[in-house]
């Protein structure tokens, strides 16, 4: 089989963690498998070169910030090559345009257009282990270095899984595989054997930091089968997978909470037509993530607030984004909430079910817990409560979905 | 002008000293002038990946290590871009082989064949400040990652002056300029004003570390006129130029030293042709430069010793080479010395002065320091020491040479 293993910061966070990682890895060539391996940088590198810019600038171009944070996998890669060429297997490091992955141009957030996997299958066909830096590429036109955003190396796994035609990519991190809730708030929290892409991907965009959004995108788009496993241990893990019949009778299979939200409120906009389009094109031209959108007209009628969220690394950039154009509308201001939390809960089985939504509202009524925002989409339910009720609420509504017993 | 402006090390060694690059950068581009800057990587960075990679192997592959230490320069290149555009310049990062440095494949200590200047002399067109990663280039074949070996950023440097036909290439470092010799070692020890390329390559060579050595030879081949100078001070450099009348009036103009070579002796080589040819022939192969070379005929006229020194950080690879030859040959078997000094005596005006090492020998038998190997070319003559006497062999020579003295 061919198999692609993607190892995240914790697990090659040092020099005993990388051994540790290169035997895992000559173990499964052992077996017979041609195996690429994709690593993130060591925990905490990115967050300390992102440190050092900041120290220099509050805005750092992303052009340059691209160069700066591609470093920290290459550093990675390296080292895990020369572990594995330790234990006498051969090995060879490629840095993201070696193993040919191109992206668009959006710097520190592109996107893969395409892999040429030539560098890697001849690798592979002569032998090597091949290990390749996550999380960067390089752009077409300009030949310039990209990153994939945070968590983009779980991205450049699936997309290198798919151009390899991989049979399997297991992605290793520092938890067993994807639960029914996070097991640091709710200890009864169960693992599940095996989740669809649909629900991983709401769990992911949730909060579940256990695989990135578009990484799971990447993977239901081509049937990648993706493997959530643990690198401290040898226990299965959460198989990610298309949807089929069991999964369906599960009604809810999870909770997820994002505190990396935060809520942007414009005030008092004129109740004129086009304005919310020309607000969330810029804010989408900017390449700016609006999530949940609420618009409420104010008592006199003739003006609204407009409320959306976006992530809290964005929104010093949305901020001054909104309060020029804020002028411009001749609106009141701009206001910004840093103090929320999005509460969710999610299961393929909804579809077929109802009720799963009242259930949610009144738990968290039970409980005292006002609702700011909701947002639903087929298979999700989500709401926007202050952060202090985060842990509370994941707690209850886990309870009250009965997570805790085995489907 | 043009003018291409390195920072060593020490020069970026934190963000407080890449901002004041930042500012001495914008102030030369302010003054009118377009401004290429070469930099290397933190102060100590190298130093901590190499270390990461020597808890790994022993002998890390040198692809691999390649990758790995290329990374130091690139985050210093990214803060450096940010730095300039913070204080309101243009400024565009770029790799070794963004900015076209291709070199041969001898990773870890790579020679650049050539440079394309384009996207550099493009972008100071543009009005833009380019920060290009020193040490650092791409194979033409494969489009693997090399780097220059240590120092490799004044190569970097001079040849990317001679790349932008540039008007001068300053090297900041953290000393002054060139001194007569070490001041940590003679406090007497003179700012040399200027310095012909030839006595700068012999310093160089010796152990005086402003300069590495191909960087002074290649700024000789295209008499690119270089200043040394340093980050932390306005003061007057030393110009590295061509030599001239003046120069040939002073005998002596320093005095090295290098603790960084070993010796290496072969015992009882048999007293054939050839052998010494194949030794250093493999020697050379495998990329180790030798220094000094001796060979003392033994007692009994059949075998001879032959000893030679390298630098320190090939020792084991030069033993283990030398080694399985010896069995081949014959020989009785090899050893290693560690605690020499190479001491050596400069100057361009011993071309038509007699005499200088006489006065040498003499001055280092007056205390009692025994000269174990003796070397001299046209300009200069060098002789091994033991280690020991390192400090008070330049002291007496700086003393004997009358170098205190303004020339």
């Amino acid at each position: 089989m061919v198999i692609v293993q993607k190892y995240g910061g914790t697990s090659v966070a040092n020099i005993e963690r990388i051994k540790a990682v290169a035997e895992r890895v000559v173990r499964t060539a052992r077996e017979g498998h041609r195996v690429a391996v994709v690593v993130s940088a060591m925990a905490g590198e990115t967050d300390k070169l992102i440190g050092l810019a900041h120290q220099i600038s509050s805005h750092p171009n992303d052009r340059e910030m691209d160069i700066l944070l591609s470093s920290g996998e290459r550093v990675t890669t390296a080292l895990t090559a020369m572990a594995i060429e330790e234990l006498g297997y051969k090995a060879i490091a490629l840095t993201g345009w070696q193993a040919g992955i191109v992206t668009d141009a959006v710097h520190t957030k592109a996107k893969i257009e395409r892999i040429t996997g030539d560098r890697m299958g001849k690798a592979l066909d002569d032998g090597y282990v091949v290990v390749i830096a996550g999380f960067q590429g390089i752009t077409e036109e300009g030949g310039d270095i990209t990153t994939l955003g945070r968590g983009g190396s779980d991205l450049s796994a699936v997309a290198v899984a798919q151009a390899l035609k991989a049979d399997l990519c297991e992605i290793y991190t520092d938890v067993d595989g994807v639960y029914t809730t996070d097991p640091n708030i709710v200890p009864e929290a169960r693992k599940l054997a095996k989740i669809s892409y649909e629900e991983m991907l709401e769990m992911a965009s949730l909060g579940a930091k256990v695989l990135q959004t578009r990484s799971v995108e990447y993977a239901m788009k081509y049937e990648v089968p993706v493997v959530v496993r643990s690198s401290f241990n040898d226990n299965q893990g959460t198989l990610v997978t298309k949807e089929d019949a069991d999964m369906e009778n599960v009604v809810v299979s999870g909770i997820a909470y994002d505190k990396n939200q935060c809520k942007v409120t414009v005030l008092g906009v004129p109740d004129k037509p086009g304005i919310a389009a020309r607000l969330f094109k810029s804010v989408a031209d900017a390449a700016i993530v609006v999530d949940m959108i609420v618009q409420n007209v104010s008592g006199d009628g003739k003006s609204t607030d407009i409320s959306f969220t976006v992530p809290k690394t964005d929104s010093k950039k949305t901020l001054s984004l909104t309060e020029s154009l804020t002028k411009e509308f001749g609106a009141r201001g701009v206001s910004l909430r840093e103090d929320v939390a999005k509460i969710s809960v999610v299961g393929v089985g909804m579809r077929t079910h109802s009720g799963v939504a009242a259930q949610m509202f009144g738990c968290l009524a039970d409980h005292g817990i006002n609702i700011m925002t909701i947002s639903t989409s087929e298979i999700k339910v989500s709401c926007l409560i202050e952060a202090k009720y985060t842990e509370l609420a994941v707690r209850a509504l886990h309870q009250a979905f009965g997570l805790a017993e085995a489907a």
